[in-house]
């Protein structure tokens, strides 16, 4: 009955490893422990292992699905990012009438800010591609703590670079449509009607990422918190 | 032995009861119990369940101090956005010389973004106040999941609303120092320096207002995780 004792304790000590165990063999293997013990007093004790842990597994499945949202978020916010970004990059326009000495040009890099937007933007879609196959670690082990956590914290970095970028670029083309009378800027959308038009939609996609941004941050603390 | 075995047992199907027993009696408790016991594997056995949580007790003093943390971290962010929104929304000039019809104004509501800034940087001090006492449920109680849930979701959200209100904000203040010539924008601060002094500095400190969010954001994330 002694050593009947000490195997029971053994396996009671290291209940971490103990429910790794029964994940694996689908609770096979602790049926045949059962079986084999004659001594009354250990089935009870080695149940009450599993029903301790039993929340942590059924947690598995519940933690595969918000990976795997948070896997699809980030594509979204790729194709948003990198988009708003060659959206941008790309916006020029020149209009159809010129003097002698001067051609009426608009491009994107006449604001340092939208230069900012760019850059910025570029960035955090080049972090989402790195950070898929991370994204597909966590999928496969739903427990890990170190890589969410990572994903989480370079998460909220750059959701701050992304909503910068896009509320000053905003601001630009607030300025442009309305202009400002009390500082006598004029608005220069009147004349550049494509250009002010293909950076509000820069603007806006740009703003759509930074949200699926903050819904990663929160998919994240959803799946980090205990149970 | 039998009815010893049971209150053994009981013990042990609530780990999570047993623990919190275990803290709340300094151990005392406990060793009345085992001195009423006289069977041998009595003791092991519920020298076992102390040991399996010893790493959530342990946890508890750590948790604590990232909950210390996060509070002084609020009121940092208290002092920082409402300082801004004040410096910003007193931030006004008038020039000595003006014309018969005209006379040289600067207000911080001349631009709907200063407006902005102001009304974004009072809600998120209004919302810090108001999360105070949340925060101190947080240290009291080390272990409790839904407060720090719920605090961590409103501080991704106002650290956003905070970030995109200074850099529009900081936007206009370049844009005021040095003008665009592509859009034909002249520089404002020319005439009203000490306007623009004012605005830099209140864009200073809810970017630093800003970087507290992010802070309290990354400390909520470590002490949601488990162990």
């Amino acid at each position: 009955m002694d050593s009947g004792k000490d195997g029971e304790d053994s396996s009671v000590t290291n209940p971490m490893l103990e429910s790794k165990r029964t994940r694996s063999n689908n609770g096979k293997g602790k049926g045949k422990a059962i079986a084999t013990e004659a001594d009354p007093p250990a089935p009870s004790a080695t149940l009450v292992t599993t029903k301790a842990y039993s929340p942590l597994t059924k947690g598995g499945g519940w933690k595969k699905g918000v990976a795997i949202i948070d896997f699809i978020l980030r594509l979204g916010a790729i194709g948003a990012t990198l988009g708003a970004a060659a959206l941008m990059g790309n916006n020029e326009q020149v209009l159809p009438f010129f003097t002698q000495f001067l051609q009426f040009h608009a491009q994107w890099n006449d604001f340092p800010m939208f230069e900012f937007f760019v850059i910025a933007n570029a960035a955090a879609g080049g972090y989402l591609i790195l950070s898929l196959p991370l994204s597909i670690v966590c999928i496969v082990r739903p427990f890990a703590i170190g890589p969410r956590l990572l994903l989480m914290i370079i998460d909220t970095v750059m959701m701050a670079l992304v909503v910068a970028a896009a509320s000053s670029a905003a601001t630009v083309v607030y300025l442009a449509h309305n202009g400002s009378q009390d500082a006598n800027w004029i608005a220069v959308c009147q004349q550049f009607t494509g250009f002010c038009q293909v950076s509000s939609e820069a603007v806006v996609i740009s703003f759509v990422a930074a949200i699926s941004f903050a819904c990663l941050i929160l998919v994240s603390s959803l799946a980090l918190k205990r149970k």
